[in-house]
Order: C-alpha cells, then structure tokens, then sequence
C-alpha cells in the first residue's frame, strides 16, 4: 500500500485503457482467421483440400479461446481497478504487445504441425508465447494489488483467491512446453484446456465479491 | 429462474461484452474486403477482370448482410439483458468465434462458385458456418431466459415474440444447405435473403416492447 | 413527422450504432495501409522502388480523406438523431457496406494509375464508390429527417443548412467521374478536394446550431 | 485565447473522436503483426528461419513502442481538452494518417534491414514517418493550448511542463534520423529509447496536475 499522497500524484482514469485494451484483444482475435487458407488450385478436392487444413482449424479454435480467456481475465482484474498509474499502463501495454504477437505464433503451428522436427519448433514457440501473456496478466494483477490501485471493497481473502486463479495457467504452461518437446499436438491440446479452464472459474469468483450487479452506465 | 443469491454469486456488467462484441463483430465486416482482389497483370483488359470477380462480390454482400444481422440481433439481446454471467460469456466467445471464422467461408465460396463441383463444398461450408452461427445466436438468448437474465420489464409474450424471430433462419438455413448440393448459387441468394429477413423484423420487436427511448449514455 | 405512438413502437438507442459506425470506419481506415507495398527483390534501388509506388500514397491519402470526412459526416448526422428506427439502421449498414469497400477500389487506383486505358476503369469504380458512399450518408440524413428522428431543438434553418452542406459532394462526383474518363489523375486530386471540403465546413454548422458544449458522457 | 462567443460557435464533443482514434491505434498496433512472416519451405530448420527473422520482431517491437507511446499521449491531450473543433478533428485525422501509415515503413524495415544500402534508405523512411507524428501530436498540443480548449483548471506552469514534455521527442528524431544515414541499427534503437521515454514521464505529469482521481463513466 502507498500513502495518499503518492496515489494522488500519478492516478489516471482507466476508462480508455480499457477500450483501447478491448480493441487490441478484438482485433487480434479476428485476425486469426487471416492465418487459414486453401492453397490454390485445389479444385480438383475441395473438401480433402478444407479438410486437410485441420491444423489451421485447431490453431485457430486453441489461439481464440486463449485471447478470449485472456480478455476475460482483464477484464476482471481491470474491474477490480480504482484507477490506473504509468507503471500498470506500460504493463499493460507490454501485455498487449505479446497478445498482439499471438497470430504469428498460431500461423507458425497451423504451418509446421505435421513436419516431424518443425512442429516441436513451433509448439515450443506458442507455448513460450502462452507462457509470457500468462505471465504478464498475472504480473498485472500482482502489481496492481502492490501499488494500491484495487478497489478498498475487496477483503484479503477474495485479492488472495483471484491471485490463486490467475496462476495455475504458469505452472501448466511450463509443464506443456516440455511436454510439447516430445508429443506437441499433446501440448496443443493442453494450451486449449487452460484457455478453457481461464474462462470458466474466474467469473465465479467476480461474482462471490460482487455484492450488487453494478452498471458501469 | 434462479433464485436472487445465486443471481448475485455470478453477475457480471455487460458492459465490456458488449464492448468486445461490437469490436469483432466490426473487425469481422471489414475484414471481408481483404478477400476480393484481381488477378496480376489485369492490364489489357481491367474492367473485364473486374466484373469477372462477381462472385466476390455476391459473397462480399451476402456475408456483410449476414454479420450485419447478426450483430442487430445480438443488439437486441444484450439490450435486454439485466446483467450477464460466465456461461454467457462463453456462449457469447463462441458465437463471435464463428462469426470471425464467416471471412474463409466467404473466401471459398469468392473462390469456386465457378468450379462445378467444388462450389457445392463451398455452398455446404458457407451454409454450415451461418446455420452455426444462427443456432449460437438462439442459444444465448434461450440460455438468458433460463438463466434469469432478461430484464423483469419484459412481459412473457414479448420474450415468446423475440424468441419466436430469431428462429425462422435456422429451418431455412437447413433447407438451403441441402438446396445448395444441388443448385448452390440459388442457396447463396437465400442466405442473402434470410439475413436482410433479420435486419428486418427484429426491430419492430423491440420497439413494441420498448416504452420510452433509453439512451444508455 | 410521424405521431408519437408510431415513433415509440420502433424507437432504439443509437449508442451502439455510434459504437459500431465508429468500429468499422476506424478499420477501413487503417486497413487502407495493408495495399502499399514494394515489389521483393528492391534491394537494388529501394528509394527508386518506394518513390515509384507513389500511386498507392496518393491513393492511401485520397481514400482516408474519404472515410474520414465520411466519418465526420456521419459523426454530425448521428449527433442531431433523437433515435435510431430499423430503417436507419438498415441504411447505415448499407453506408458502412460501400465504405468497407473502399480498399478495394482504392487497390485497383493505386495498381492501375500508370497503365494507359486501366487506369480509366480504375479512377472510374473508385469514383463511383464515392459517389454511392455520399448518396448514403446524405440518404441517411433526408431520411432522419423524414422519419421525425432528428432532435427537435434544430429548427427547420439549422435542417436545411446541413442538407445543402451535405449535398455539393454528390454533384461534384458525378462531374469528376466523367472528367476521369479523360484525365483520370484530375479526378483523383479532385476527390481528395471533395474530401478536404466534407471536412471542414461540416463543424461549422455544428457549432451553429449547438448552444452548450454538450459532452455526451 | 479567443472570447467564449467564438468557442461556442464551433465546439463539438470528444467523445466520438476519442473513441474513433483509439479504435485506429489500436488497429494500427495490431496490424504490425502481419509483417511477421517466415519464408515457405523453412521445414528444414524452422527454428533458424524463426531467429533469421530478428529485423522482423525489432521492428515489431519497436513500432508497437511507437504507437503505444502516441496513444499515451494522445490520451493525455485529450484529457485535457474542454472540447474539440473543426480545426482540431482536422490536425487529429492528419495524425491518424500518419500513424496508419507506421505498418508499411515497419514492413521496409524488418524487410531491408540486413541489406548494405537499403537499410539506409528504410531507417530514413522509417524515422522520418516517426518525425512527422510526434510533430502532429506536438502540434495538436499546441493548437489546443492556442485555440483555447483546454480545460481551464490547468495551471500555465502545468501546460508548460506537458509542452516541454511532448518536444524532446523531435529533437531526438531529427538526430536519429542523421544518425541512420551510417548506422541504422544505432538509430532504430534510439526509436525504441524514445517511445519507451515517450510512455513513461507523461504520466507523471498527469498526476501532478490532476487532484482528484477522475473517472469518466
């Protein structure tokens, strides 16, 4: 906690950061379906052509439901924000720059799944891009709760239970990068699980701190 | 209907979702334009190559319609919402993430209209993504009624009304996906027809139920 | 005008119509940079390379003048709405339609400029893109107009003021698209002069017409 | 200064203009990752393509830098703005052109960087595109300060301090840009020291000058 003084003498509204941070997240989820597409002159098997395309599908599906978990994630913890300062805006910014990263990771993936030794390469590349965006949300969240930004209506117990859920991605994207060294699609599938697993619990705990449905009007 | 506290356990502001909706869903229609384009070296004969690439065109304003659609009818929704929860959320990733999917549908279909036999696969991929992205947009709203999140001020006739509106492209999604095996241009045309078909009616519905023009602001 | 009960059974709020508007204008804007490129292998002469793609700077200038006194347009004609109804809504997508368009047309100026007859095709469906683009913004403000949804504190002077500002553009493309089937560059450059002029006189009337400077919070 | 008559007869809100601009940096931000791109064929030794690409992922950084600093200045002129103007919306379209336009010097950039001559002229370019935006944002600033729309609760030494502030930037692009001409690589590593800057004492200002911790809702 800081004193008041030094509060006052940085604060800044987080209203923008917040549209400029959903448009970054928006566009870079759209973007992704820029990376799929049917090499030309596949007239003659169209639908083996579509279909063989399964690891732009995958990559897509695992790539979209990271960014939105991310976003979600965000979005809470930028719920939980009296206000912002200049070191949480660059923070803020350096996450944005890794999830804005993410579509080049994905093409590598749908591009080099089925290659025996490139597809390790690429799996080890999105995983380490997972990591950091992991990394960079979660250290978002630390800093606010160290430099006093988060809301005074939440208890310890509920700062300590969000803090709890926005790690358990760290450790298993660890896990999964090593994983991805010897059996990447395995690790694929592990990324979507945690993109899943980011989505569903942390509204759960927004709730239970959550007294009366507020309207930012 | 669930009861008041479990309400209150999970309710978010919708606020930041209708936020993010509205980004992809304008990202989403404006990306459809990075898919008409003119052959290299179109010199001789520049209008002849232009009016060639039709089928763009026809995909370009078939597509636009349908995310124009869908985006009014996910107005109307989230317009009715109290507040939203974690499995609308979800509900709501997953139907923008078929809506950013709709731009390499609607590359297929530019890209082998022409070509007999491929442009019955690109027909049948275009139709399935629409009919999905129909069936998600019914979803959410089926799910918010269950969940208890519409606003109380709706009367049940005008929630069967709504409810009722969002169907009728769902069945003639279906047909049209079975007519486009057969003749695929005139599916196109019925998707065309079934997305100015929800630009339509869906706001004399909310009208009706709309006493006094709000303007959240 | 229409009675207030008619006004009523279709009124809805236009926040989110501006937020769309505002989605897809700003990404057609930005999206006119993905057509400039230099051809590969410039590494010889790459100044000679980048200064001989000077039809894609003058294109990219000509169209983001466009979208951007479109925008303002737009801007203004939303400002003085009460409420949108299910027609406007219907015609402002069908603006948004023709100015997602727009890098298309602006890809062919900038390829073609240089090839002798091309180049009239070129400059003649980017004018005719713009013509139909400022058909709609100024259909849509008649039609705001018609249907008793502009505020009631404009008087009938303030009304026909916009009107008349918004109409010259129409005239003077149609008198440039002609033009450019002669001297397509003179077209060119007389199109970025229509765009500078929807640029500045438009916030003249604005100030008029407006007594207080309102912040719509 | 001009008297409150002429002030009233043009002011328009910020609201949309703020909303408009940060949709085209946060377009243009995410847009610098589609530049990225490694060779086809690289199924030998991914991992070395991936690493050849270091210009690419400089450039990228770099850029992302550049328009996350603008952005935070630009946030910081706008939040001090009463209202805006003809001529402000203007100046402001003229910076978002410029700032639009940062992908495609990137691209030549992370394109040219490793060839002997090239590199000199891309590095050029690339600062010079620089230059020009933080000029517009300077002049933004000033045309603010002169046409009277800043909010008056600004003290003059605080208007001073934020002037003084947004200038060093110019300075050091003009060096840079000198620079370049030998060592480009020297200069784009200043590019990226001058953002960094760029982000981090603004705000520091914002706070010493804001005593209530405001909050746009």
């Amino acid at each position: 906690m800081v004193n008041e003084g030094e509060v006052r003498s940085r604060t800044i509204s987080t209203t923008r950061m917040e549209a400029f941070s959903d448009g970054v997240f928006a566009i870079a989820i759209t973007l992704l379906v820029l990376e799929i597409s049917v090499p030309e002159g596949s007239e003659d098997d169209l639908l083996r052509a579509v279909l063989h395309e399964w690891p732009s599908y995958l990559a897509y599906v695992v790539s979209f439901a990271t960014i939105g978990g991310a976003w979600l994630a965000h979005n809470v913890i930028t719920e939980h924000l009296k206000y912002a300062n200049a070191s949480l805006m660059r923070l803020n910014l350096l996450l944005l720059m890794v999830v804005s990263f993410l579509p080049f990771p994905t093409r590598l993936l749908a591009g080099y799944i089925r290659h025996d030794n490139p597809e390790r390469v690429a799996a080890t590349i999105y995983g380490v891009t997972l990591l950091v965006s992991a990394a960079m949300l979660a250290l978002l969240w630390i800093y606010a709760i160290r430099a006093g930004l988060v809301e005074p209506d939440m208890t310890e117990e509920e700062i300590r239970e969000l803090t709890r859920r926005l790690n358990p991605g760290l450790i298993g994207y660890v896990v999964l990068i090593v994983v991805g060294l010897f059996v990447p699609l395995v690790a694929v599938f592990g990324y979507f699980f945690i993109a899943l697993n980011l989505i569903v619990p942390i509204f759960h705990i927004t709730g239970r701190e959550r007294k009366v449905p507020s309207r930012r009007a």
